[in-house]
Formats: C-alpha cells, structure tokens, sequence
C-alpha cells in the first residue's frame, strides 16, 4: 500500500556504527503537520528526546531525522550540541524553521555522534528525499532487529480516503513504557491536536506499554505521531464517531506493531501473552501479569517447553498483589493446569501445548473483576549471546 | 571445626527427585534451644514454611527435618498433612512434642511429597544421628548448587568458647528477601530469645537481603537459628558488649554464605557488588543498586567482559529514584569510567578489568550521603540452560 499523501521518505548510509547498511533516514511532509509525541520515563534522556519535548509543545512539525548505530545519551552539552547542528542542517536545507524539525537516535549509549560522516551525509539524505519507501525507512531505524516492522492501514472518514502508516524498532530492552523503542505514525487525517494526542496516548497505553522483553527501559525511547490533514477530511474532533474510527485504526495498528516487536525479542523463540484474570483491582492485575511476564524462570520454562506452573505461583506470590493461594487457577493454551492452587496433573500434555510458537497464559485470581494482559517473549540463550557481545 | 556442643546430625538417600545423593537431613540439639526464624515475604508460602511460622512463636525447639528436591509449595491440605506427619514421626521418635519439630523444603513446586519413600527412610535417618556430619547436611540440602555451603566460627565471651555453625543451600532465584535460600545457624551460646532474634535480624539484612541473582523470589525460604546453651556461657542480653560480639560474628558468617551463594549463581562466572553511594535517601541507593544488579543488559555485558556503562546508567535512571545525569560518576574496579555523566573514553581499560572473577561497580551520585551495596553474579547462556531443563 502507498503511504499516506504528502509524506517523502529519504534512506541513506553513513557507517554511523558501522558500514553495510542505511543508517539515517528522514520523513518530511509536504504541508505542515500536527503532531503529537510520547517519550521514555527514564530519567536519563538521549539528547534527542530532550529536543524533540521541547519542540513538540509547539504541536506542529513538518520533518523527523532519524539514525541507528548511535543513541546519542549521556553525550551531554556535546551530545545536545550535535543534534541540534543536525535538525538545523535539515531545517535550513527544506527552509523550515527549526523548531519544526524533529529527531531520533537509537544505538549504542554514551558515545558522541560521529559528526563528520553524517554531515557528509546529509546533502545525499536530502536529494533522496521521495526515492525511498517506507520499508527502507522501516530497514534504516533497525538495531538488533531482525527485520522490519511497518504496518499501513486505510479507513474511510465521511467518504474520503485515510492512510496511517507507521513504522518500529523494537527488539532488546522492551519493557513497560516503551523502552528502546522507536515508532513513527505518519497519517494524511485532518484532525484536531488534542485529538491525536488522545488517539496516541490510549493507542500506546494498549500496546507498546503493555510488551516486556527484559525489564529494562532504554533512555531513547519515542513515538512521533504526524498528521498533515491533506486527505482533505473534515476536521476530525476529540470524541466525536470518527475519531472513535480514527482511534481505533490507530490501537490496530500500534498492537499489530507490539506483536511484532515481542516476535523480534532478541533471542525469543515463542511469544507468550500473559493475562491476569479477575483482580481485585486493576493495579494488582497489571503487577500481577508484569510479574509473569518479567520472571526469568517463567521464562526459561516456557523457552524450556516445561509447563513448570510452580514458578508462575511463585511470581504471582512475590509480585505483592492480594491473592488467594487456594482460589488461583492456572490455564495454559485453554488447559487447566492449576485448580484452586494446586496441579491438575496435566503437565506432560501441558508441555505439548508448549512446543507451540504462541503461547496464552492465564492466571484466574478469582478475586474480583480486574483483568489485565502483558505480551512478552520466551528467554533464550540466544539473548544472552546477542547483549553479552552487543557493542563489539 | 567441630560442631556446636550438643548438635546432631544425620542425612540418607530418599530419592524423593531421584536417586544418587543424600536428600533427607536431620538436626538435633540434644537440650532445648532457642530459635528465631525468618520466611519468605512470598504470599504463596510452603507448607513447612506454614507450619514452622506458628511453631516459632513458642521461642524453643530442638529437631529441623529438612529435604531437597520437593518444595512442597502449591499442594494444598496435602501438603499440610504430609508435612505434619513427618514432623510426628521426628518427634515420637525423639520423645518430643511436635511443637518442637520444624521442617524445611526446597526443590520443585507443585508436586506432592514422596511419602511412602521418605516414611521408609526415617527409621535409618534416626539411627544415623550422630554419625553425619554438617559438610553432610550442607551436601544434602543443595539443589542446583554446585558446593555445598558451611562456616563454623568461634568466639570467646566471658571466657568461654562459642561455637557457631551455619549450613546454606542458595542458587537460582537469589533475590531479596532471601528467595529460595535455606540457612541453618546452630550455636551453643546461652542467649536470651529477644537478643538472638535481634541478632538474626540484623545478619540476615545484612547479607542475604542484599543478594540477587535474577529478581525472582521463592515460596519455600527459611532461615532458623537454634542457640542451646551449652557452651556454659552467661546469659547474653539484648545490647551488652557480649551481645554486639555475638551479632558481628553471625553476621559475618551470614555475610560469606551470601557471597558463597552468588558465586554459586546458576551459570554465575563472576561475583558483582554494586555500591551505589552519596544517595538523596537510603530508599534511593537501595532501590538504584538493586535496579542494577537486576538489570538483564547489566549482568550479560559484564559476562561479555564489554563495560557497557550506558545499561548501568540506563538502569540508574529507570529504577525512579532521585539522580542528576551531569553529576553521577561511575567507577569499574577503582577505575572512573564515567564522570559527570559521560564516558570518561577509557572503556579498553575498563573491559581488561571485566575479565577478572571480583567486579566491584559504584555508582556515585553526589546527591547525599546514603549509600548502599548488593551483591549479584553475571548472566550466562548457562543460566538458561540450567532453568530450562530444571525439571526434567
């Protein structure tokens, strides 16, 4: 499918880690955008990060910069000067002031940006610009990705056409909020600020939010959402039934998204959703799930295809959620194999069920009506190997 | 060293996962002791962990049946029942009451215990008593540990000699609060019950709560302190100089077994302390340390032998307590790897000193004075393989 109207994608390779493959990319829309934008709750923020919440409280924009290879955090007054000379460069070259230049970094921490091979880079970043595609933005943003992730969907709003594209980075550290995760949704919707703010914050609350792969939260994280309005709808307003429709497209697309990136966890061999079934309150659930969800031993069980529901207990137990120890039902894949806290004895068909590439746990507290559900992904030793030898 | 006067042990084969090895021990005093205990935080708790936390509030005890290989966790009245019956066996042999009967478990959760192969085994456990030694009870409660784990020290109070002997089994699920960790102190000092209480507390905080191995945190954990009174010592009191050396000594003891524990890691290659020091509160440097030691990205770097210090700060600023990137400064074995936030460009250097087995990382934050120390291991592929093929 084409991307939505107006928007140019430019890809090229500066070596910014090393040579072989694009690195720096650009999105640029034609006509101003609204833009909406959420970022890491890590304290300590890439250079990047701390420029673009800045920017974005001016809600338009027209041009994200984008590289991989280099994080550009805890570069300080160096890093902060480097992506600033960046969106200038940008700025100048489209002439567009320079609040209206966003951008990304993603990559290894706490090195400063090889400044000399991405200005010499940017005069082809710019002549490119409307030879690539989406996917060659998509392949550029890649760290230990194993390949990559964009997703575009059309809807219809009082009869015009809309597109959202949007692309991810995902892999590594993912975890609650975000983490080491890069995404952008491109879209021609004319709609109103405070309604794409909306759109994004319940569309990432649904999914990139609720993925785990490590626990770990990186200090890049980002989602950048443009809207240029040139698919000439009428204004789509907070609340009304179009931005319902509009909204939903937009969670479809960032789970469909989330799907992707546990599926590319760095070594995952299975991706696992944990829910956890009628709470006491919707807190215990989500901690109760994020429990599972981030329990090594649960996780090497599953990569293990051993059913061993002890240590999924013992998560749910530690995770300091008010349970029942003999009201706690455990079903995997749709079998039960927990009642009232102790083992059906169905683990050898259980482990069976395990051998699967998708696998669903549930964990029934029977305590209220709080449901909560984390995706994750198996650990390997795969993932070991990948972040022992990640830098070299 | 010898035993503490008056302390008995025993330990035979049961097979209770399979057979080869000495799984079932006893320890008997031959006078009544005084015991102080401390569990799990776990909600999930263990049947010998239910049992022993309403039988400590007597103050006195005098046998600990302990098995490995079967947690007797998640197995219900079962498990309550099973778990009593053993305790009536011990203590109709050895004309006790029951109440002076405690029992330990660790092993596999979720399975109930193999009754009829321990009840034909207490007959040889209790004509063996006497003839084992501590290195065999060590020996018999290990799991996944590769040695087993024992310290005797002995100190002098007003003349006399005191003996104290700890046993500890550890390995995996290392965490705070002491997860799936069994600790046995015996000693004969005469020693109030509040006083060995205060005791045990202050050892056990200061060593295996500052212990991770990969945040998991078990149903079965114990430690129990038996004190007979047999060295003939006068009475030690809560706060005397007697009592303080009694306390160091425990703790000291406590202290070794932790770092005998990480060093033991499943798949642990290298001892890690993390200090995090100059802290806004206590909260802060506890809560920082932690987040590194528990860090995936953290532990595999170090394993990698690469001084990735971008995780360790990425940690520090996820783990939500008060920093300031442009003031914290990082050092790797004595060397300043990051100074006011940045790479101080001596990550070569940094990475020779990776390769040795002691890592000592502190992370100052020049924001207080509070500091705080957690010991951790490495994470290894061999991590993964060991909990993936646990059970089987």
């Amino acid at each position: 499918m084409s991307a939505p109207k107006g928007f140019l994608f430019s890809a090229v390779e500066a070596a910014i880690k090393k040579p072989g493959r694009k690195d720096l990319a650009l999105i640029y829309s034609e006509s101003k955008a609204v833009i909406s934008g959420m970022f890491t709750t890590n304290s300590i923020k890439a250079a990047p990060v701390m420029i673009d919440m800045k920017r974005i409280k001016s809600g338009i924009g027209q041009a994200i910069i984008v590289n991989s290879g280099n994080a550009n955090a805890c570069t300080g007054k160096q890093g902060i000067a480097d992506a600033l000379e960046i969106t200038d460069m940008i700025a100048k070259a489209l002439k567009l002031k320079n609040s209206m230049v966003y951008i990304c970094s993603t990559g290894v921490i706490g090195t400063t940006m090889p400044m000399e091979r991405i200005r010499a880079k940017i005069p082809e970043l710019l002549k490119n610009l409307g030879k690539s595609t989406i996917d060659d933005l998509a392949n550029a943003i890649m760290t230990t990705d194993t390949f990559p992730k964009n997703i575009t969907k059309r809807i219809k709003i009082n009869g015009k056409t809309i597109t959202i594209s949007a692309v991810c980075k995902g892999a590594g550290m993912i975890c609650p909020n975000m983490a080491t995760m890069l995404c952008f949704i491109m879209t021609d919707a004319n709609i109103d600020k405070s309604a794409l703010d909306k759109a994004l914050k319940s569309a990432v609350q649904k999914s990139f939010n609720k993925i785990t792969i490590d626990g770990d939260m990186s200090t890049n994280d980002t989602v950048l959402t443009m809207a240029n309005g040139m698919a000439g709808n009428s204004l789509i307003k907070l609340n009304s039934k179009e931005f319902n429709k509009f909204a939903n497209a937009v969670s479809d697309i960032t789970y469909e998204l989330s799907k992707l990136i546990v599926k590319d966890g760095e070594g995952a061999t299975k991706i696992v959703e944990i829910g956890v079934i009628n709470a006491k309150s919707d807190i215990d659930a989500k901690r109760g799930a994020f429990a599972v969800a981030n329990s090594l031993l649960v996780k090497t069980a599953i990569y293990g295809n051993d059913a061993n529901w002890g240590r999924i207990m013992a998560a749910i137990g530690y995770s300091g959620i008010t349970i029942k120890e003999e009201k706690t039902d455990i079903y995997l894949n749709g079998l039960k194999i927990v009642k009232n806290g102790m083992g059906t004895g169905k683990d050898k068909e259980a482990n069976e069920k395990l051998k699967g590439k998708e696998i669903k746990i549930i964990v029934d507290l029977k305590l209220g009506n709080k449901n909560a559900k984390v995706l994750t992904c198996d650990l390997s030793e795969e993932y070991v190997k990948i972040n022992a030898e990640y830098r070299t």
